[in-house]
């Protein structure tokens, strides 16, 4: 079969490979789309050419786990891959995959798994949200998107922050109250502080935390190490700070169920993942270098020839 | 009555004030000795001068509380002020004091409020204890050195670490398993760091905590900005890292029951406060510049005259 694999330098290309071989408790999906993440981007850069890549596909169980867990043959999933994903076919554990409605397109499906789940378990730390503040730092990327859409949702009052006036286009009807540049004043405390960017839109969204606030960092697109003001701890009592590991809560957290969760909200029309670009897998080099400049507001999808 | 004022500068000198004036609910104590603490050096060097000073005091209930609530007259109690301690007599409220058995010395007592309940309160926002690893920064200070005691007591293997030799004095006797120099290389998976210090040592034992580990700082004696490793997230997914500040705390713990707790602990010859330096509060230059010095191996203690 074919599959996206890396070709060095930080790119990808379709290459036969073999087909998987489904362990115990996994089920074969024929996909039909696959999502793409910055964490794509990243991990290609840094594996060796010929490597395996993908975490989010939706397409159709062809087989169905061994011990009859998960959907049966034939039903529309969406999954999270384990970065083998971007495939004709792949084997995922049947506790990863959730039944995706006729209502769903695949892409809107594929673009769920990465961004949906690292949203919904950043906002979960933070515990309750109705009434909260929420302030999003790279609130128009794909994770951003969807945490803006899922605190609102949760009846928190939401405050987005962007890096450039375009990328924050859409925020409003999403659910945000409020859409920013970093370093715009932030006049209100802020309950929740959701941060991908790090360096200097952290240490100051930072400032704008209340009293035993909840700061969690998903991410670090500045890629420069954490700064925090002066007097960051007695200016900011009782503030915690955590950093969410996708792949580490993904060991711990019900996969399966919380998917379930992001696509059933999807279908009341409480949430869409914002799928901004669509290309077929067999030319990925555009997706991949329009995520990589920051151009997709929202999610870039593979679409798999059928 | 007299009392200890600020002079200006960060000294403190006493000085003629007035009776103190019970609020319901508080009892009159009169005050026999009184522990000082880093913080009041902070807070002296930014008040005006004329200033009221101390939060530490072991002494005689002289009036209970009017509501009959707390110890009664006569009782030997320890208690934490609200800043005006420093003196012959001071109104606390009742919640806030801990009859103090006739085996502990005034001293003793004096010496626990403040770096006790920090210590306390750090390791319970830690959780579970038994079995894991502790690390503690700045361990050679009052603080540091109670709550060496307090994991120990708990259950836990205690790392300390000290910024030169002689500050770890002792530790090893209170219970640290480990005793060493920040920047020493520590081997071991930490479950739980408290630090005090910030700066590099701060961002050097970082390094150290395991996954989900629990980071509790409850102060910076670096004075600088807080900076974490650049891949400080994805090194170390799941740490969560949170302030301390003891005033927040005491508005929400019940104090009174903690510091009774922490007397009981010493009663049963498991906690002792260090008292490593006891002055006549009629001349405080000498604990004072000792601590600023960081001359203390433990705690200073204020006696006034009886």
């Amino acid at each position: 079969m074919r599959a996206l694999v890396t070709t060095g330098g930080g790119d990808a290309a379709p290459a036969d490979v073999g087909e998987p071989d489904p362990a115990p408790g996994e089920a074969v999906v024929a996909v039909h789309a696959a999502g793409l993440n910055r964490g794509d981007l990243t991990v290609a850069a840094s594996l060796p050419a010929g490597s395996r890549l993908g975490w989010d596909v939706a397409g159709v169980v062809e087989r169905a786990a061994d011990d009859g867990s998960g959907p049966p043959a034939g039903a529309r999933v969406v999954g999270l891959a384990g970065r083998d994903g971007f495939a004709e076919r792949v084997a995922i554990p049947a506790g990863h995959l959730a039944a995706l409605p006729d209502t769903v397109p695949d892409t809107t499906g594929a673009a769920l798994p990465v961004a949906g789940l690292t949203a919904l378990y950043a906002l979960r730390h933070a515990g309750w949200l109705l009434g909260r503040t929420v302030l999003v730092t790279g609130a128009g990327g794909g994770v951003g998107r969807v945490a803006v859409q899922l605190a609102a949702a949760a009846g928190a009052r939401v405050i987005a922050r962007v890096g450039t006036a375009g990328r924050g286009d859409g925020l409003a009807k999403l659910g945000a109250a409020a859409v920013g540049l970093y370093g715009d004043t932030i006049a209100e405390p802020v309950d929740v502080l959701l941060d991908s960017v790090g360096g200097a839109a952290l240490e100051q969204a930072w400032t704008s935390v209340a009293e035993d606030g909840v700061v969690v960092s998903y991410g670090n697109t500045t890629r420069e190490p954490l700064r925090l003001p002066l007097d960051w701890g007695r200016l900011r009592p009782g503030v915690s700070l955590r950093y969410l590991h996708l792949f580490q809560e993904t060991r711990r957290q019900p996969v399966g169920r919380d998917l379930a969760t992001l696509v059933g909200l999807v279908t009341q029309g409480r949430l869409d993942p914002q799928v901004a670009l669509t290309t077929p897998w067999s030319d990925p080099a555009p997706a991949w270098d329009a995520l990589r400049d920051r151009k997709v507001n929202g999610k870039a999808v593979l679409r798999l020839a059928l």
